[in-house]
């Protein structure tokens, strides 16, 4: 299972978090959010994967795929 | 032990995650960055702390206390 998410605001971040920590690649797309608040969203992401390990991949200039390290 | 760190530039942010994953409660000073990278930093944080548990605090305008989960 892969969960695509477009936030709309920053503090959807805790969304793409629940998902990562259950072991869901997730899907993120910025394309919704202000520059400002994208950057942010990426700040936030690379965080949570350095915390749980796991990958980013930037699949577009607006999207990126999370992927949590194998169980 | 308390581990403090007073990053210079935003890719020191790995050294947060290297400390915090080990369990060390880390103090991050950020007085020493423009506020731009202070805010990566912090959002940084927060991915870090949502992905592994833990708590962050903010002690200061520029100085958070970073807890890593009782394990």
């Amino acid at each position: 299972m892969i969960r695509k998410l477009r936030p709309r605001a920053y503090d959807e971040a805790i969304y793409v978090g629940h998902y990562f920590r259950t072991g869901v690649p997730v899907v993120m797309d910025l394309s919704a959010l202000p520059d400002a608040e994208a950057r942010q969203m990426v700040d936030f992401a690379a965080g949570l994967v350095c915390g749980r390990g796991g990958d980013m991949d930037r699949l577009t200039d607006r999207v990126f795929l999370l992927l949590p390290a194998a169980r």
